[in-house]
């Protein structure tokens, strides 16, 4: 399962990626191996975004069609969706918003979906109340991440008929062992969410033949292979472009484990963040790529690489590059041990981060009344 | 398979329950008991209609749930549902719109539902010709054969979103082997079209908690069992009551076999009939319960329980008893051999009753105008 060896290859030990290059890690190149997937070249779209220009975008699917679109200012699409299960959102997340942001800013139709259905679903979450948490948190997160609102299509999975319609075209498309082998298992429930999100990223189509990319991590890969099975296997009935997809590297949990850390003293990052002034704490325990001894840190310098305070300042807090560049080289330098390097660098600039999120969210709150969603 | 012993006990040598009484064939029987069905008791239902007390109706499930509320005159419903893939009928479906249409005359909440999702995903029929086949034929053929327009609520599979939602929750409560169980499988297809079904059967106590009767042929019994354990596992979520439902028998081929026949050269006995002056031929080539010889049947009588033809007007085309009497009478007495009973009340019978529908059949098409499907 593709999952799994992701995760294992993680706990063999993870190495992140130089700040500058664009060389993989093995195990993103294993992914990329085994997923049939391109590599992510930043060169081939305009205004790279930092995700692209830092890495962290490494590879995708069909990714020409959509450069094209852009250069050629053509009709594309871009899709993502939010489940309304709980009221934090990992960090993580704002990967995928920048991505859509960036496709958003060049030109996209934007999709965002909510999928209240799947949530109601699996996390026994009414339809109401999906609809609540995405009106007062989720759609204010993507908004202070920098979603434009007013060029946004918003949906909600329950109430796009063209969604589920779609869902059971498409489930003809594919056989038990074949869903068997992508999912693990056929349980109905997951046939039926699967199909659903097969739905949500072809059913822009419907209305106009163009293509569509799905900004996601790696562990969406399954899905987007299933959708693509099935928009080949539909061509006699549905011109569907095989929908594209840019996958994004994760991002660590503060502990250094691949996914969110089980281990609750370490704290997690999550938005919102209501306690900044804990920020400190939480920074002070997070793994770092420190040295044995402090000798050998003034000697050899650290490793960023392994530090998750400076993948958190890359991926997420240190948005200039300059202010990247300094800490990265007073790491590798030797010049700045791991406590000063936060002081310096992880703890304040998560501080401005969160800061600024928060502003901008109450401010993305206040305006919520203006959201409407597709009928 | 439950389908596969019931066609299977068919071709061992099926014998129809003779016409007054109430006593079941074995099959029948093995049926019940393998499904855990009541027997149909029609001294239960107030004015008992043909199919009951012809004992056409053999079992049902939580009957008394429905007749109760029928003799309070509580709220309940009956749901029914057409697959707009083709534009004959066959004549068994009268059967069941008969049934629909005695709950309905006695103050069930009716509702026709089409399943346009089920053609298009299974017989690749669009949206937009599954809505004009379903106006243009199925529903004039449900009005011509006595349903209510004015007491029918109608509803497109596609278009109700109440149903495609209330699937996917359903979905969560039915594991894979269970799934495998009542269908064979877990093609994605099966699970999609599965749980629309589960959807349509449940969504009217949506909006009022009542009891509900689905009519139908026994080869329908897995979905009602699922059905049924879906409601009652949802019980902590939703007061479902568990849909009863009522099962006629089969009408048999005009060659004797259980289900349509493959004998082209037979005939068909479908709706609409346009050609009624070729019914002789077809009765005349039909299966009866004629003796080696003249002598033989005149001496012994003929057997009605194994001829089409009795079966035919017994189920469909002699609405008086006295009617039906006679016939069944001439033939056990060996007063009419098969050719003689075939002109005196097969053939004039069926011509009556096609002719009769034709006509309500175009008026039916002429009031068209005033179907409106719910939104």
């Amino acid at each position: 399962m593709p999952k799994k060896s992701a995760n294992k290859g993680a706990k063999e030990g993870k190495v992140l990626v130089d700040p500058w290059g664009s060389s993989l890690i093995e195990d993103y190149e294993r992914l990329i191996k085994e997923f049939g997937l391109e590599h992510f070249d930043n060169n081939e779209f305009p205004e790279p975004n930092l995700q692209m220009r830092r890495g962290i975008n490494f590879g995708g699917q069909d990714l020409k069609a959509i450069s094209d679109a852009i250069k050629q200012k053509k009709p594309h699409y871009c899709l993502t969706g939010i489940m309304p299960s709980s009221e934090k959102i990992h960090l993580g997340t704002e990967t995928v918003v920048q991505n859509v942001k960036y496709f958003q800013d060049h030109g996209a139709k934007t999709f965002l979906l909510v999928a209240d259905l799947e949530a109601q679903a699996t996390r026994g979450v009414s339809l109401e109340e999906g609809k609540r948490r995405a009106l007062e948190f989720h759609i204010p997160t993507y908004v202070a991440l920098g979603l434009d609102p007013k060029k946004t299509i918003f949906y909600l999975q329950s109430e796009n008929k063209k969604v589920s319609n779609l869902a059971a075209v498409c489930a003809q498309k594919i056989t038990e062992n074949e869903f068997r082998a992508i999912y693990g298992s056929v349980h109905p429930a997951k046939v039926m969410s699967a199909f659903i999100q097969v739905g949500d990223i072809l059913w822009p189509q419907l209305g106009e033949e163009m293509p569509g990319i799905i900004p996601v991590g790696i562990d969406q890969a399954p899905h987007i292979r299933m959708t693509r099975d099935v928009a080949r296997r539909l061509k006699g009935e549905h011109k569907f472009f095989l929908p594209s997809a840019v996958y994004n590297k994760y991002t660590s949990a503060l502990d250094g484990s691949f996914k969110m850390s089980k281990n609750e003293a370490v704290g997690k990052m999550e938005l919102p963040e209501e306690n900044i002034s804990s920020l400190d704490k939480k920074i002070n325990k997070a793994l770092t790529g420190g040295r044995a001894t402090m000798e050998e840190q003034r000697k050899k310098g650290g490793i960023p690489e392994k530090c998750v305070v400076f993948e958190y300042c890359k991926n997420h807090f240190i948005r200039d590059d300059k202010g990247l560049n300094e800490m990265f080289e007073g790491c590798v330098s030797g010049k700045n041990l791991c406590g000063e390097c936060k002081a310096k660098y992880g703890i304040p600039y998560a501080k401005k981060f969160f800061e600024d999120f928060n502003k901008k969210f109450e401010e993305a709150k206040k305006n919520i009344g203006k959201i409407n969603f597709l009928k």
